[in-house]
Formats: structure tokens, C-alpha cells, sequence
């Protein structure tokens, strides 16, 4: 049983138990985007943060140590996604790539925005012309270093 | 002349005119995000805006013809970006990706978020422990249409 | 059990039963180019339509849970796809690719035409020098938002 | 002057005397989507097609001569197309592709749509909630010989 | 049991019965060449074939039903081939692709040679410096159609 | 002036003075089948031969001396070919690779068929269905060395 | 069980039975090059090669079959190698390919070293400052064949 | 001009001056294989080696320095060489790796054979059934540091 | 049970006994650098390593024997690497790999830095803004040899 | 003239003025390592460095300019570099990876080394049995941030 099985297993006893992300977020104590990303293979659990969600969806021992061990990262089976909805921020990325380069080299100078020290929250943005998808997304910067 | 002249022509200027995106974003009329977006190659300028920015920036006239005409997208050089600020974008949509689509799809059901009708804000975050890059997005949610 | 083996179980089933995409169709209750789609793991089903297929195809409980949830989507297995009948609508694409945007961009303006908000129509053509296959497609317009 | 070099002249042109991709293909006399394709460097103009494009557009006579010849086409820079609106119609052969290949075998049997004995219609389909993009496509149904 | 699971296992019943290619091909009834591509899991046999294959190759039910539908196509595992004598016919079409292409258009115009309406056939050419493959392709040209 | 520009002249020298490849190939000297993948950069002219279509194409000294070297073989731009012309030839190894390896190495054992001790005659075939393009290839078998 | 199987499972005997390459080399009966190559799956043995392996390594009868087969050659897992050893030859072709190009060109004139009728030895090569691998090549030369 | 430039020209200019690789290798003082790499743009030449072939070929003292520099390594424009010769030797490397592989370690141990202390010889085996290329590689064996 | 299973075997045994890499490598006997990248399929063991490491993980004896065995190296699913903390590397060789180049090259000539003759230690660097990791790397230098 | 063109000129002038990159480290007032980088196109110069390096290799006023704009990182032409030298740090990246992975973690918790904040230095290590390349490399550890 690898992390992939493990994550498998979430999605189907969750379904079985008719429990939301935000359940399952509420269970582990953290934010349902950060919740979210764990159980689907990409963040590390706390023995305690584990064996709640064991005890929540019926995990099997084994799958409830291996989400409190490092995942080696990365959600997608291919470079360029093809599922439509993820295809999107990556067409994000493509496109606006060398924007977000320009406005933030603009505003920091040379560094990056972390993806490590990062934080995010979606939610649904009421609107008369049909509802929005709204993240907010925020990260450190950090400078390049010179020596 | 193509395009990505045009856009080289256009760093080349702005860099000599010590002019910021955000002066040029005043000069087109629209936000800095989508103003840097389009002088990259990205979006088309109506007559009057390819006009002004041509008028500030001291470029040819087929280079003011040329960013009025709806471009190929797409503004990297690789698939898997190298850029290392560029590159963090693309790891959220690694790690990240399948996140996006199990919250967007408990909160709206089946369909994307629009990248098209779409719109962001990019600022700093004030933080004493280092300042962070903020990023609002907001894209109209569409559902798949069943027939 | 994950989708694709739900995919597979429902070909084989099918065939075993002699029920054409069209029979199935009738028991979604959709068109049969969305029912087809739907079958083969690329649009989700609602519960009534799911257990309906679930009792035509004699599909166990986890099928019928596992059509109900949002797929990933992408129904190929390679980027290219090598089968002729799939590979003359890469071809399509190929070739036409930049004639569809020459004359929506023509007709339109800057956007796209969306393939979420979308529907299609698949019939036979009947010709005397061969009959035609007839595909009519037809996709909401979304022009690029300014902000 | 090779035929990218004529197809980047005949768009610069086009531009400079306002002259659309219908008036063009008025000017070839066949469909404007033909005529599109072939102007972008698809198809192979007729010698007095050629000429009377040449002259539409003040074309030098080596690319007069160069429209004349069989090209090797293919019109996209990238496997995976980077553009949103041609990766719209990817993605439709991603997510439709074994739909497509299902319901023409039930329908026509083993064999493919032709791509070659092809023809296709774009048109502007009104609609009250936003306008949409209808391609009708036709191409002869194939069956693979057995021998 | 997948068609590729078919194709393994008639690939072995054939060595355990001590059959040959030629052998099937006559208990198909067609030629060598498309029966052994129809076995390999690229075309679709009849009902009729398929029993008399089964049989003769004691092939389980659910492989003779198999057989008679339609297959997803292609039958290298990797774009660019590494079996030394399937890597020659690619080499052919990367060395000669341009020559097939400039003398097809010589003596036809534009358009392409049918891999759908096509037949083989395969021979040993006796040869006293040592023998020769002998292959004959004979595959009917369609004319692109202008519209 | 490197092999391709060569390539390129020749082709733009020949629409220019309106002579076809079977034209060329009398100049040659040899069948148009390797003439023609010679002009195209693929093979290598006796100094005689250079000079002679040097003569006929009024080719600079340079290009003359070009095509006596030994070329960088390999005549397409990416693996997998776009030009729908060229790609059914790759389709045919794609569909047919390992029909190719079972049926010649049940003729001829463990082996290849050449690609360079190869000659290949290609001709219109008449049919009043439509004419067919008919390849003959023959290449010499070469048995595995065992040692 | 197919023929990647039978190979790992010759790997595992062998190392089991505490035999060398060179013991099964005597075994099959020539040199240890060929006859590692073949027990990894590169080439075919007779049936008295087989079975002789067979008994050795206490193989199953279906892996003394498959032995016999003409095997898909092609032992790497990935285009570009990723272990170490087997890297260096990789880097040896992609550094000196152009060499090996030139000087057999300028010796032989237009053609290729034949990796079919091909033998080679692999030997240690005592060496005071460090033994070396050397590796003795020798291919038939065939010259392109003109027509 | 960059070190591609003076490959190119180096080429060029042996052709004109008709030296063989043998010669220039005289005039380097090494041996040809060292010698032609060398000068394709492979290894870095001494300052009197470098100036002893710019006198021989006519080089500009540009060209004469950039020999002297340590160039970035790589002689092939793609992954997988299309050229046939070089073709092969990339075979060699796919069908006999695993050998390779297994025959080195089992004389040597784990490590690699260098190819930094490398060298080679390429000569013509006369052979009465036809001549045969014979290349002698020669690579210090590295033993994995254990530590 | 091949390699893979048994690295997979060894991080399950390792976490259940709660067991360190740095535990580990005092059974191995070798830095724990050495000793995990072994444990991780990278390196061989001897027979006494194997088999104390087998009793510290109660590791069945095929995978003992697995442990002695040269491993086909690489431990990535993929060329560029999609978990972050191994993505930070690559992109240290992407950004700075001219800069190792230059900078080698400067001091040392032509020639390479092993990865065989090479060791290396990872330790925690105390510092007040965050502690750091340090990785000291030690590798040969192999100069080019010429001949 | 863009940022490679700069790199190009600096490689030229540097070498044609008999400076090593410590002289111009000298200029610059940083490290060999930083200064090398971004002469290299990888880092940032502030206005002083950017004149003090243009004054010494004699660089036009534009190539002062770009060395203060903050560059599209990344300076390797392939995902898989070709270059023996710089590959052998990939193959580290590759054999080691998931050693790095495990080591950091143990010692860290789930979380990066940054290759931002992060300095190298890179030395001759004396050894009697050969000149060692000593490289010491210090990241930040940036844990994963919990919301």
C-alpha cells in the first residue's frame, strides 16, 4: 500500500460517507485547502491529525502511518494537464507566466514568490452574471541572495 | 516584425524610458495586470490604446498595427517552465492541481473556472516576518452543459 | 476500483448485453453524444441516471457511487493520439488551428469558443458517392475579459 | 522566402489594407474557410488564384509562386497547442476523442471520418444568453478495406 | 481482459499449436497481411472469423468477443520505435518522407495516399547476393477537397 | 549556404524553371525515387552528378559543392510528422509495425530488412474506383549475426 | 508470462544458482556478449539453446517457448538512460556521433556500420595507472544503394 | 560567431581545401578520432594547435580562439539521432545496454567505464564477404566510491 | 519482488520499527549519505550489509539477495522532477549549471567532476534567521584524456 | 541584442582580454559563484556592477542595460543537458534525489532547501591520488507553512 493507494481510499470512503472536504478539513484542524491537498497526497499529517481521519473514513493501520511520512509531491500524470478544469491555471501560468515575472520583479525586484511559505483560500464570489471562483493567494517573498 | 519583436521592442523602450508597467497601465486605460499581460504579447490593444502606447514608447508604426491584432498566446519558452519565479506558479498547479478541482467541484459541481472571463490583482502584503506577494483571482465559474 | 475500471466494465458489459450507446443513451436520458461521453469516464451522472445505468449494465454498488463523482478528465493515452479515427481530429486541429482563430477572431472578436458551455451533434450523411459523417458543434462565445 | 515567410506577409498585408478573410476568400471564390486555411499556409492555390491574390495584396511574385506549390503543412508550433482558443478544439479531441470513435464504429462500423474529402462552415449562432460559435463539419466515412 | 491481453494470449496459443501467420490467415480468410494485423489487435474481425479463431486457438468467450470490437489502434509502445526492424520502416519515413511527399503531389496534386483504403502484401524476394523483402503497398489517393 | 538552404534553392530553381522531379532525375541519372530524396538532401551526388543539376538549376558553386558531402540525414521537423501526407506513412508503421516483424520474421527469421541496401519504385496505379498510389519497396534481409 | 518476466526471472535464478553470464554463455553455447544479450531479452535462442538454459536455471516450459521467440528488442526503460553505466555509452554517441559520421564516411564513403551483422567483445584491459573496459566493435559496412 | 559557426566553417573549408580528416589530424598532432571530435566542436584545442589548423584552413582569428575554448558538448540536434549511421550506434546502446550493463559488473564490480579517459580507434577490417568497420573503444573502469 | 518493491519494503519496515536513515547506515557500516541512497536502490550492498540489514528490517531473503545485486540506477519518475524539495536541485543545476562549467573549466581545464569517485555530506547549519542545510560535495576531477 | 546575446559578448570579450571569471568577480564585488551566474545571464547587477563590467570588457551601452534587468533564468538549451559536465550534476540529482529527500526530512521535517537563499562555493581539493572538485552548498530550510 503506497501513498497512491492511500489517497484512492480517502476518496472512495469519503464518498461512501457522504463527508465533505470541509468535513474531513474540520477533523484534521487546518483550513480546507491545506486539509485537502494532505489527504490527497501532498501535505505530511501529524500522528494525531491522522489517526482522526483513520478513525473518521475506517483507514486501515497502515495508510494511517504512511500519511504522517513526506510524500514525494506532485498530484498530476502528466506535464501539461488534460483535465479541463486544472488545464486552466496552467493555461494561467502560460499565458500570464512572464506577467506575474514583470509585476513582481517590478515591485520586489529579483526573488520569487514562495510556493512553501504560501497560503490560499477559495471560495464562491457571488455575482448576478453567474457565480465566480475566487482564490486569494499568498506567499513570502524571497530575495535572491548575493554573495 | 512579429509579435515577440514587438515585445522585445517594447521591454527594450520601457527599460531605456525608465517607465514602469504600472505608467503604462495608466497609459492604456486598464489594470497593470491585464496593461503588462497585453504589451507581452498576450492580449490585443483596441487602435486608440496601440496608439498611446506606440506615442510613449517611440515604436514603429507596424509594431502599433501589430498590437492590435489578436495574438497567438502562450508566453513561454517551454512546456515545464525553467524560470525559477515562473516555475513556483507551475508547482502549485503540480502540487496543488488536484485541490483546485476537488473544492471548485464541492462548492460548484462539474465545470471550470473561466481563465477567460477572468481577472486578478496582484500587491504586496506588508508582513513582518518579510513581506509577501498577494494575488487575488476571480474567474466566472462555468458549468459543463449537459444536452 | 477507479473510474477507468468502471470505463472498462461498462464496454464489456455493454457488448456482453448487445446495447448500442444510443440504448444507453435513452436510459441517461441525454443526448447520446453526452451519454457516450458521460459512459466513457468524462462527464459525471446524477444518482437516478447513475443507478438506471447501474441496473441496465448489472454494475456493482462502487460503479454506480464512482459515476456520480467528477472525473479527471482526458480520454487518451498519449498526447498524439496514434489511433486513426482520433488522430484525423488531431489532423483537424492541426491543420485548421489557426484558420478557427483567423475567422472567430474575424466574427468575434478577442476569446474563445468554449468547450465547456458546448454541445454536439453526431449523424450519418447520406451521400452517393459515399456517405458523410456530419458533426455540428456548438460552443458559447466568451470574449476575454478587460479589467 | 519559404512559405512561413508568405504567410507572415500575407497577414501584415491583409492588416495594412483592411481587407478581412471573407473578402479574401471572395477573391479566391471558394469558402472563406478554405480560402483561410489556404492563405495561412494549409492548402495549394490554383495559378490564378494565386495571382489574383498577389495582386490583392502586393505580393512579390516568388510568393505568388510559393502559394502555387504544395506546402507541408501543419500550422502549430507546439505538439500541445498553447493558444486558448485552438487548445479549445485539443481539448475537445481530449475529453470527445473516444466518444467521437464510439458512436462513428456504432454507426458506420470499423474505419474513420476523412480529413482529406472534408469540408467545414463556421458561423455566428445567436443566442440571447451570449452568441455562439457553429461549426458544422463533414467529412466521408472511410471503412477500412480488409483484403 | 483487455485487447491487449487477447493479442498476448493468441501470440502464445499460436507458438504452443505450432501454428504459423499463414495458418490463421487461411482460418480467417483474408490475406496474411491484414489477418495478422487484425490478430495483433488493430482490425475487427467478424463473428464468424472470430469463432473460427477462438476455436482453433481455444480461445476463452470473452477474447472472442473482444475481437469483434472495434480497437483503439497503434501498436508500438513508444512514438519513436526501438525494435530494430520496425525502427527501419520509421527511418524509411524519416529519410524518404519528403521524396514520398514531393513525387505524390508530382503525379497526383495535393492530397494524401489512404492508410484506410490500403492493402499489403509482404514477399520474400529471391535474391543470389542474398534475399530480399519484397513489400507492395497499394493505397488509393484522395484528392484534398476544395469547397 | 548548409544543406538545407541547398535543399530550399533547389526546390524554389526547380518551380522557377518549371521542371518536375522525373525531369531532375534524367539529369541525375538514376530512378526518381533516389534522385528526388538526394535533391532533398537525403543522399549524396557523384561530383558529376552535382554538377550536372548545378547546371540545370543554375546553382552557385557552393551548393554544387554541397550536395558531393554526405548529408546529416533525416528529413522532418519533429518525430511525429504533421504534413497529413507524411503522417499516413507513419500511421502505417504505427498500425502495421509489428504485423511487419511477425510476418518477416516468420519468413525469414531473426533479422531486419535493410534501409540503405533498399530501392523503392513508386507509380499511379489505375482504378475506376479511383486511382491508387502503389509502392513497391524492396530491401535486402539481413539475419542477426550470432557469434 | 511474457517476455520482460522471463527475463527477470533468469536474473533471479541466475543469481540464486550462484552462475555467471559466462557459465550460461558455455551453456547456450557462444560468445558471453551474444548470450547475455539474448537471456536479457535481445535475441532469440534455437530450441536446444532454450531448453539447455532451461535446465540450468530451472525455467518453466513457457519461458523455454518464449526464449524462442523473436523478442520487441529495445532494453531501456526511457529514450534517454538514466543509470549511470549505461549513460556513458549514450554520451559516447551523442559526443562523438558526428565523429563516428565523419571518419566512416571519409573511409567508406555514404552508407552505414551495420548493428545486425555486428559481434562484439568486451574485455578487462590491465592497466597500472587503472584496469579498462575495452570493447571491440566490428560491424559490416553497407554502402547506400543507388537506383 | 559561436562555436557551431566554426564547426560549420571548418567543414566547409576542409571540402574546398580537399583535406581529409587524417590530415588535419597530422596537423593537430593527435590522433583522428581525438582530432575530428575536436574539430567538430567536441574538445578544446591547444593555442599552437588552434593556430596551426586556422593557418591550415584559413580561419578568422575568431574562430582561432573559440577552438581554445572548453565548448558545451553535444554533437546531435535531437534525443534520438535521425541520422542513420548515428542511428545505429544509438541502437547499440538500446539493444545491448542491459548487456553492457551486466558484463561490466560482473568483471568489474559496481562503477562505470569513463568516457573522459577514453580513447578509440576506428579502422577498415577488410573481410572477403565484405569490409567491416572495427572500433576499438578503450575507457578506464570507475569504481562507485564508498564512503 | 524486484528492486523497487524491496526500497518500497524498506521505507514501510523502516517506519514501522521507527527506525532512522541515520540507524540505518550504522548497521550498513557507511555514512548515512552512502548507506540511505544504497537503501533507496541506488548502490550495491555486500552480502554482510544485506543480511544485517535484512535482520534489522525482518526482510525476506529474496530481497537480501536483491540488496547484492547491481541496481539499474535512477530513483525519478521523471526527467524533470515534480516534487519540490528534489525540484530545488534541478533547478540549482538548470540555473548555475554554465556557472559549475565555467568555473571548473577555470581552474581545472577540460574535464569533468566524477559522480563515481565522489562522496558527500549533509549536515544542519545552526544560523538565527533559520537554519540552513549544508551539503559539501567531493568529486574527482577526471580530465579529458587526449590521444 | 537580448540577454543571450549579452551572455555571448561577455564569453567573447572575456576571453579575447585574457580575464578569468575571478578577475571579474573583482569587479563585480561578489563571490566567483554569484558573479559568474549573472555574467552567465542568471542573476541581477545593480547599475555600479553593470558599468564597472561594461568598462572593463567594453561592452555597448545596451548590454549595460540588459545586465540590470532581471533575466528569464535558466541557461541550459535541454531538459537532459548534453554537456558530460553538467550532466553529471543532473545524474546526481537523478541517483540521489530521493537520498537528499529522506536525508532532509529526517533531519528537518516536511519542507525545502531553498535554492534562493542559498550560497555556494566551489574549490580545488588537493588529493595525492587526484585533484578533487570540492563544492560546499548552504539553502535556507523553509518548512511547509500549515494554515
Amino acid at each position: 500500500m503506497n501513498r497512491e493507494d492511500v489517497t484512492d481510499l480517502i476518496v472512495i470512503r469519503k464518498a461512501k460517507k457522504k463527508l465533505s472536504w470541509a468535513n474531513l478539513a474540520e477533523i484534521v484542524g487546518h483550513s480546507k485547502e491545506w486539509s485537502t491537498a494532505a489527504l490527497l497526497g501532498q501535505m505530511t499529517l501529524s500522528e494525531a491529525q491522522a489517526k482522526a481521519v483513520g478513525a473518521a473514513l475506517d483507514l486501515p493501520d497502515e495508510a494511517v502511518e504512511q500519511l504522517q511520512v513526506v510524500p514525494y509531491k506532485g498530484s498530476l500524470p502528466s506535464a501539461v494537464p488534460t483535465d479541463p478544469l486544472i488545464y486552466r491555471f496552467y493555461e494561467l501560468v502560460s499565458v500570464y507566466g512572464t506577467t506575474f515575472k514583470a509585476l513582481i520583479h517590478e515591485e520586489f525586484g529579483d526573488g520569487i514568490m514562495s510556493a512553501i511559505d504560501f497560503n490560499m483560500d477559495l471560495t464562491r464570489e457571488p455575482d448576478p452574471k453567474g457565480d465566480r471562483v475566487r482564490i486569494v493567494m499568498s506567499g513570502k517573498f524571497l530575495p535572491y541572495k548575493t554573495y
